[in-house]
């Protein structure tokens, strides 16, 4: 088993530096390398090389990948500032509820045209697709960039972690609506919505309020221990504890890790350390590895051949809905100063929460149809994939910044 | 998936940074603690407590853990000069050949005294439950005490890759008999003895002879792509490339490792990295990590109820030949100035390999009777969790140092 993991570690990382080295040169962010390199990776079935086709699927490879896209958060609440965060709080919630309503609308509107033999539902649950941004993707470029400190990036973050919840909700909605059948008591559906919104709002506030209380106290204790790596092992472990209770109530782990970030921040990790030591510095050489892993294994897994059964003009309907719907979150910062471009672009990538959407959505039958069909879902891993590479180099072009270089933050 | 990786991560490094830091506190080598909080963790369902069960079968946890003994062997072969290794390898040769022939004839003799109605077969496989010494515990003693370097450092891990061939050749030839039945054609368990023996050797010097030719052009080239953590990425890289080639020809991925390490001895990472990172500084955040967690999951492995059900006087008597026979490994070292008495007590730790071959002895029949009995099995197995918890302690009283500061090696 150690040997399979082994060859796929071998592959991606050697994939994701090259790509990565590559796309820096061209003038972008290594992150679309990454991901490109991935796609190249997962397509080389298609030309008859089956030999890396497992490293998609394989459950270890997976595990660190999911281990690094919660470090890269955890990463960006550490160079998160919450005082910065609380600032931008308004402009973050009226984004984040523009950006779920409007790609929403939109996307309704795209199924309605493209397919007006379905029922009005399924057009709704197409648009459900595009409402929650994959903070990952703008985290990395933020990061690349060293803009995660701006106002726009702390917009931008706030945003991702809100519209992560809202997503949530529609989901519990839309599953209790359909759930239900064409005469489904919205009552219960509602009822749901409630309570992951009141199980969210509860975490992440309870984290912040008690993890910002304890953590300096608990960080004192343990670093009584004088053992080798007790402080870096410590903040890791905070981390993966907050990122797995986010994933307890509900929530996606990295608004977990992100929590874990904006709660060590309060931690005086100068007096901590050994000298010279500062724990971003720590942090980096597992996240240099662990998260371009992630990126070119989200790379790896987009199956080039499911595309090929989709309607194109339906995928670059949605893919027009996605990016337009969120360019309307720009006319919601309230932040003076910030530019409203940057927030939304840094708004449009779509990820894991589009997908399994789509995904509930083959599997959820409206008088006996599902809900989308394989084409259809097609289209949504289109979009998802689109939105996706379009973003590192709108964000470069607008942001500017040293590309490759990482910006003291 | 993602949310059990996370609490088994959190419950084991918790365990294993409280577990070394006590052991430091009582003055013994932090990998001690480590491995007796896991014993702890396992022993947890036995209390009624069944939460944690699935950490010590976790293949996630298990992938992280393995990742963290090759980094460990990994770091070892950076610590070391190969000219060093060279100048005692000799004394390595002889002390690897005694280590596997007298605890293998003492074994016999104890399978012979306290199971005289066994077929001799079935008591010279229990002596060759004892050959293999593992590694892992000796090198991160060694490692924690600052003593890799030393001559009697550079003969114990010289002998234990030897030996980890031997008991290949070993575990072939007894296959071969064993599988034959008692009219075993012995000439076809020879012939796999010599593939086995050709294969290993034409692998450890085949990678350390091209991969010291190559490794510095090499790396001279990837320090051309400018990216991030690229230098550190393709360390790891060479060392995941070599412990997956050492599995593909039969050898423990801990072998590739450690001649990954000796290959990198050659490469100028002071030019190459940025000034003042030096390789193993970006290693240590994620040894820090991955290390602890593989001795602590380890310790989680121990099955306490599968021990209850062995003699106790056998696993005694095992245990006994186990520790005897290997300190008739100092007699053999022929480098001046080097303590045979240490020699002889980092060669004691039976591992892996010895399980192996207990497991093997459960399926294995002759006549129609399995060579080891369940109760046999639990002996051998009391037998590797005495000689690993045993070693540490006689090390670091042996050879002294400064237990839980890492010295500059």
């Amino acid at each position: 088993m150690i040997s399979s993991l082994l060859v796929a570690l071998v592959a991606l990382l050697v994939a994701a530096k090259l790509g990565g080295a590559l796309a820096e040169r061209l003038g972008q962010p290594a992150v679309l390398g990454e991901l490109l390199a991935g796609v190249a990776i997962g397509a080389l079935p298609l030309l008859g090389v089956g030999g890396l086709a497992f490293v998609a699927t394989d459950t270890s490879v997976e595990a660190l990948a999911g281990l690094g896209v919660i470090l890269l958060l955890f990463e960006v609440g550490l160079a998160t500032r919450l005082a910065d965060l609380m600032k931008v709080g308004l402009s973050a919630l009226l984004v984040a509820t523009i950006g779920v309503v409007v790609p929403m609308a939109l996307g309704f509107l795209v199924g309605r045209w493209l397919l007006p033999d379905h029922h009005w539902f399924s057009a709704l649950f197409l648009g459900a697709t595009l409402c929650a941004t994959s903070v990952g993707i703008t985290a990395r470029v933020l990061t690349d960039l060293g803009r995660v400190a701006t106002p726009e990036g702390q917009i931008i973050l706030g945003a991702a972690v809100i519209d992560d919840v809202m997503g949530l909700i529609v989901l519990a909605v839309m599953a209790g609506l359909a759930g239900g059948g064409a005469a489904a008591s919205s009552g219960g559906a509602w009822a749901s919505a409630g309570l992951v919104t009141a199980k969210a709002v509860l975490f992440i506030v309870g984290a912040l309020v008690t993890g910002r209380a304890l953590a300096p106290r608990l960080f004192r204790l343990a670093s009584r221990l004088h053992g080798k790596g007790v402080i870096f092992t410590s903040a890791l472990v905070t981390c993966f504890a907050l990122a797995w209770a986010a994933e307890v109530v509900g929530l996606a782990p990295i608004v977990g890790a992100f929590a874990a970030g904006l709660v060590l921040e309060g931690v005086p990790f100068g007096e901590l350390l050994p000298e010279g030591d500062r724990l971003e510095d720590l942090l980096m050489p597992l996240s240099s590895v662990l998260v371009p892993l992630f990126f070119v294994h989200m790379g790896a897994q987009v199956k080039l051949q499911e595309l090929a059964g989709g309607s194109v003009l339906l995928a670059l309907a949605l893919t027009a809905a996605a990016i337009v719907g969120k360019q309307a979150c720009g006319l919601a910062v309230v932040t003076r100063g910030a530019d409203r471009l940057a927030v939304g672009l840094g708004m449009i990538p779509r990820g894991e929460v589009g997908l399994i959407f789509a995904g509930m959505g083959l599997t959820l039958k409206l008088d006996g149809q599902p809900l989308l069909s394989a084409g259809e879902f097609a289209a949504v891993v289109a979009m998802v994939l689109l939105t996706t590479v379009l973003t590192p180099p709108l964000l470069r072009w607008r942001l500017g910044g040293a590309a490759g270089v990482r910006a003291p933050t």
